[in-house]
């Protein structure tokens, strides 16, 4: 029952086969039961040359239902494009959901585009070009035209016709808009709700016209927040005027999530996550960037210290802890920074309760700091047997976690208001920054009692 | 059209005014055509009092509607469930979808769930005494029983008619599951090929025999990627025999993947990100284990200084550049441990290419190290006009950043295959753990040229 993977493999062989001895009704007939999703693995399984024999036995419609499923940003996709005859992959362009072939096309240079559009028929060619015009990451960059809308004066058995007829191309058609004479949404009607009314009611009476709608320019985060709390499979998109423009469905959402979390992920790290299978010297440099930059900034470190150097050599000992207390607090920064970051994602109160948070870092930052200072405090003192060097790293310990969980949580809020995205503020940038106001606070308290923990 | 916030609160006002005033019908009125989740946001908006009306004037069918919505780890829930009479909370738990009602159960002590299940008819108590055995994160405990089945030698027209009457209280009637005597899954038919087909066409005929299903005990990553890839609003669940044993639905499924997306971001971070509006001590209780753990790793490293100290008090120039190693390795391996769990979660082929892995990991580290470290031999010798001291920190941070690299990929690989999460390998303990051994390398690097560098 379950295709297990041996089981498609064993499909795959079978339609490679089918492929390679020019066996074109066997093939189809196999190749055509698969999902959409198996057929676009076995597709991308394929060589160059078997990739040919595919394009001369599936229509464009056949190759588009299979190019809908498969993402947008595999790296082959050009190559696919660039070896069909350039009328065939116009046709199947025009085929696919309009959202799919937009995000296609976006992945491309402008050149192709324009030709691929001119070989297109009018009406496809228009409503991908009024895709292309919108931002990334808004509501008007995810949603597609291909949804069902009516007019709410009619029964529901003229709306089921309508449905019938539109099923084939529509991306859902399990919401159905209901639009006035202006085209503007005034209400919507789910197909449950659909068949279990009787035939001759009418639209208007079982309609729902508490429509929830996201605006075109909505960002894609705030899409999909009304996505998780309301749980619905697709949302009309309007535009100010409360003209419907569109639907999102529920799998682009998905990505939307998914997208959210890498990134979100790759700014705490520092890197970008998404360089998977890539060749060492390729990954190496999207590493790069940011390790150099924060090795400047961790110069200014090792000035400072250069500075303290003469203490250093007076007092050897103080070496032992810089990267203790320097490592502790850039954990504590780390943590800071993942809450705070979180936090702005998942609020929208940000604004509001800036006081109450930055007074709340600060007393999580003391308390923890605390806690960890008279850990270290007991630990020096006993190790050394000296309580007033205990002091001097128990205090910088607390003073420098207290500053870099501040830190943590300041930086991303105020690039939140600086208008960047918060993410941005990297773990490991955090973690090289706390470095420097560690060192800076260690040194100082260090001086203070320097001929206290010597003569000791 | 579009309800926005303002309206809403507008309309949260006039409800709480017709609770207060008694006006029933109003209220029930007004309630009811909101959205369960905008009816969800205006109850807990309520105070206890507000709410005892609430279980008055609502049935436990129409709260349970609601509460389905409601997260189920909203740390309001128990006392929502007290302060109702025990019969109302269990009949609203009977009327509740199964899975969110067992759900909701799992966040309880044992006693509580023991006397609603008591309260509640036989079926509904033993459908959700069923589903409280699957073991957490699993295709089982995401899975409803509320799914529609038919078996295939009927009519479309009959097929559309046991839909409509379980409709009511499928969760989705979207798919329908078709299914032989003994209730193994054969086939599934999409409301869309139901209507689109004529009425007296044989299900056998339409219904797709390539059934995508997941295990009962499939890790609930699995089914989330199975969603992913074949972009499915609802998934069958069945047994290793087939037998079909409820649905998994999309709304589930997005709860999934924001549950596993923190929980990696958590895990980079050190943290439990999930501690939001937390009073200080508690937020500071969440972070401390780690950062006490961390701290004790971190005093190895401080040993290990201290049995440097003779050669840090010769040349106290070795301390200016500890803390530029530690750190500068500290980030590249956070780099490469983010990659590798991101890598490890989203490919199944970690077995198969370890070998391949590995030797890329220490190609980057090498590119990475060779690069930084001549940055730094660079600065260093123009800054000190020292080269043979630069070449020292050169190579110290050169190899620092391979280690690190390496340990930042295989700690998680390891970790994946003794069993546990590899996102659990936080980003502050790969740091930490660097410190140790870059220090361990810079000091025996420093150790090996110490009279050459001192001498210039």
């Amino acid at each position: 029952m379950d295709e297990n993977q041996e089981e498609l493999e064993l499909h795959f062989q079978q339609l490679r086969e089918e492929l390679d001895q020019n066996n074109l009704p066997a093939f189809r007939d196999h190749f055509l039961e698969m999902h959409f999703y198996d057929q676009g693995q076995f597709y991308q399984s394929l060589n160059p040359k078997e990739r040919q024999l595919i394009y001369s036995y599936l229509s464009p419609k056949e190759l588009a239902d299979m190019f809908d499923v498969i993402e947008e940003d595999d790296e082959h996709m050009e190559e696919y494009l660039n070896e069909m005859r350039p009328q065939y992959a116009a046709d199947m362009l025009a085929e696919m959901y309009t959202d799919n072939a937009v995000d296609l096309l976006n992945e491309l240079d402008k050149k192709p585009v324009t030709k691929y559009l001119s070989l297109m028929d009018a009406e496809h060619a228009n409503d991908i070009r009024e895709l292309l015009h919108y931002e990334d990451d808004t509501a008007g960059s995810l949603m597609t035209t291909e949804f069902v809308s009516i007019v709410a004066n009619q029964t529901v058995r003229s709306a089921m016709y309508v449905l019938k007829k539109e099923a084939q191309i529509a991306e859902t058609i399990y919401y159905t808009y209901v639009v006035n004479d202006d085209n503007q949404l005034v209400g919507v009607i789910s197909l449950r709700d659909l068949i279990i009314n009787d035939d001759d009611t009418m639209v208007s009476e079982v309609m729902s016209e508490r429509v929830i709608a996201v605006n075109v320019g909505d960002d894609q985060e705030d899409v999909a927040q009304t996505f998780r709390d309301y749980d619905f499979l697709a949302l009309p998109v309007t535009d100010y005027e409360d003209h419907l423009l569109g639907i999102v469905t529920v799998d682009d959402i998905i990505d939307v999530i998914d997208d959210e979390a890498a990134s979100d992920y790759s700014g705490l790290a520092g890197v970008n996550v998404e360089e998977v299978n890539e060749n060492p010297v390729k990954a190496a440099s999207r590493r790069l960037p940011w390790l150099i930059t924060l090795l400047f900034l961790g110069m200014t470190t090792a000035t400072l210290i250069n500075h303290y150097e003469a203490l250093v050599s007076k007092a050897s000992i103080l070496a032992v802890f810089i990267s203790l207390i320097t490592g502790t607090a850039g954990n504590a920064g780390t943590q800071s920074l993942a809450v705070a970051v979180r936090r702005l994602a998942i609020s929208d109160d940000s604004e509001k309760n800036f006081g109450k948070l930055v007074v709340g870092e600060i007393l999580t930052g003391l308390v923890t700091g605390l806690v960890t200072g008279i850990t270290i405090f007991i630990i020096v003192g006993i190790w050394k047997h000296n309580f007033i060097l205990g002091f001097v790293i128990g205090a910088a310990m607390m003073a420098a976690i207290t500053v870099a969980t501040l830190a943590g949580s300041w930086i991303p809020m105020i690039m939140e208001r600086l208008g960047f995205d918060p993410a941005v503020a990297s773990g490991p940038f955090i973690t090289t920054l706390s470095d420097l106001t560690s060192v800076l606070i260690y040194f100082n308290i260090a001086s203070l009692f320097m001929e206290r923990f010597i003569g000791q």
